[in-house]
């Protein structure tokens, strides 16, 4: 396989947008990518969409065709993806695999969501379509977090304020992130007594629903080269699915795609100790408790300790492995289908040196971790990319 | 690029499948599949799920790991891809890019789709979801073949009689189709006088809703040749996206994307003279105007004279070019995703001379063609895949 680089990236805010289309805003982050390199739209060889398409009619159907027509690119394979929360980082395995192949040299990954301005009822009705076995259940995801919260505070000791130190640290990140969507510090006590929504998650521990759109740039290494003067290497690539048979005992407190994902990756990036070798990640923190578990997952501590490693600061701005920098999904925002090409976004930015006031000295290696689905206690998706500066 | 091949292929039957949920249908196409060949669940590396999913709610969400767990298919990369009627094909060409690049020896394809059961206000709003534009200003997909077959009757002196002449000849061919949807001999008269739908199209030249899916395994050369005693190959899988400024001279009488696909196509597979070349084609007759349509942009006739190939006999089962053997959209059915490889279910068994009734005597050479999608007087998506018996 062909080494591979990213060599330009877009996102829009992700926010509310009542006035713009799912369209203008896949447009609006496909621009800002080609701005941020010497591509143009001619340079596009195949093209991926990731989209949940949940709760917007205009991802129902060919939204890759529809968004790229905008930009300029027609004629060429669009391939449009789903796989719930990692639809479009699915998309930059899927693009990753073409350029290593050589099957093209340049490639556009786009993610892109709309989940707002839908009724509560059609919110419910459709974000219910996200799962199966657990939805007849009745089992939500804030559900499915809120027991793996419970269990880990139970089997491991986790402190509740741990959990929501995490809320905290993400939305004192995003302060420093123009893109994110809440950016307000918030205390301690405002994230505990916050509306409960799924025992003990309350609101400030909850991903909000939002809208919003992300493009990157993919090129194999000569022509990456003429394409950006600071090409960012991806060192690997990895998607999984579930093994839907979890042990019992695991249940709820690990997932074991993440955990399978992580020693492919570690491999083929040549990671021995994550807190050492990776000088950021953007983890799938869909809820606060997610991001302990997947601290653990992905072997940044043991099994059990990632409460400590968040209130030890490991894992803030200027700790020793900063998770979330970002805001992440937490505060940043979560619009599902965005959600995996936007942590790209992040990681670039900052191993390009660009990250402004939440830039971590001397990033050299990142990692982005999303999952999708949820099915039997697994998920159905998960993907690991690391990236870094050294081309 | 390596040599690629078909090894094994199942679907269901099409029809309406009330007491089955569209879970139940991928994994009985999928078994059957297996049941082709001397692969196992084991042997497949990567697997790719085609689905429009507009209708049912099991599709709006990781529809190929919730199959594929049904069939022991854990752990490795699954791809849902949505584009529209062309979902499984485009599917098709993804899994081949992988295997001829080298990414992986082995793949599933799987095409399903599952739309009856709901209410009608429900369908209409599903399909809506299927365009754009063209959705705002009130054309549906049949109101778009409507418009075609006036006009080519206009431009072009096509006759009536030789519209519904290709609804004719697909459900005789139907009838030695124990997998199609309807299996009842029609003559003109009956199409003719069967409920108008859009203008001049009837009930009988429209393809019906149904359910449905179907499964096919391929692999590299090597490895093709341990997994099955006739392995079909290959010769050229395209897949293009429209360019959505078709000149208005041309407008619903021809899709760009096809002839553009088309010539990809014939000079990959060595095809000089269609009619004498291509033993059988499977086509996207959604409408029986769109059968004609594709005569001509696949080259089988000049722009105009595809109501007389018809009429001539070249296109039934018997004529120098056999099309729509299976029944075709208007009679095998047309259940979205499954579409795609349900074409390729159909060539193989052709090429592999195991067709019965319907079999095409001496049948190397068959192509298969998806279209998906339309946006300004365009096809979102369009797909050729060329098969031969020869390996």
């Amino acid at each position: 396989m062909r080494k591979v680089y990213v060599v330009g990236v877009g996102m829009t805010a992700f926010g509310k947008y009542a006035e713009k289309s799912v369209l203008e805003l896949g447009k609006e982050a496909c621009k800002e990518a080609f701005e941020n390199c010497n591509a143009t739209p001619k340079d596009i060889e195949v093209a991926f969409c990731g989209a949940a398409g949940l709760l917007d009619d205009q991802l129902a159907s060919t939204p890759g065709q529809k968004i790229l027509r905008q930009v300029g690119i027609t004629r060429i394979p669009i391939f449009n993806l789903e796989s719930a929360c990692a639809s479009s980082s699915v998309a930059l395995h899927n693009a990753w695999n073409f350029v290593a192949s050589g099957v093209c040299d340049v490639a556009l990954v786009i993610g892109v969501e709309k989940m707002t301005g839908k009724s509560r009822e059609e919110r419910l009705a459709a974000m219910s379509k996200g799962s199966d076995i657990e939805v007849e259940k009745g089992l939500t995801f804030p559900g499915v977090f809120g027991i793996a919260a419970r269990r880990h505070m139970h089997e491991f000791g986790t402190k509740r304020e741990q959990i929501a130190l995490v809320s905290v640290k993400n939305h004192k990140h995003a302060v420093y992130n123009p893109k994110a969507m809440y950016r307000k510090e918030l205390t301690i006590e405002e994230v505990l007594s916050s509306p409960l929504i799924a025992d003990p998650l309350t609101l400030y521990e909850c991903s909000p629903m939002c809208d919003g759109a992300a493009a990157a740039i993919i090129a194999s290494e000569d022509v990456a080269k003429k394409l950006s003067d600071t090409p960012i290497k991806i060192e690997a690539s990895v998607y999984v699915t579930g093994e839907y048979s979890p042990d019992p005992r695991n249940a709820f407190i690990t997932f074991e795609p993440t955990i399978r994902a992580r020693k492919i990756a570690y491999k083929k990036a040549g990671i021995e100790n994550p807190i050492k070798d990776i000088d950021l990640a953007e983890v799938h923190d869909c809820f606060a408790i997610a991001e302990i578990i997947h601290y653990e997952d992905l072997g940044f501590c043991r099994k059990g300790e990632g409460g400590k490693l968040v209130e030890e600061g490991v894992t803030w701005l200027g700790g020793d492995l900063p998770v979330s920098v970002s805001g992440g999904l937490l505060s940043k925002g979560h619009p599902l289908g965005a959600t995996g090409v936007a942590q790209i976004v992040e990681i670039v930015e900052q191993l390009r040196g660009e990250a402004g006031k939440r830039q971590v000295d001397g990033a050299e290696v990142g990692l982005a971790h999303c999952l999708g689905g949820f099915m039997s206690g697994d998920a159905c998706s998960a993907t690991i990319h690391i990236l870094s500066r050294n081309s």
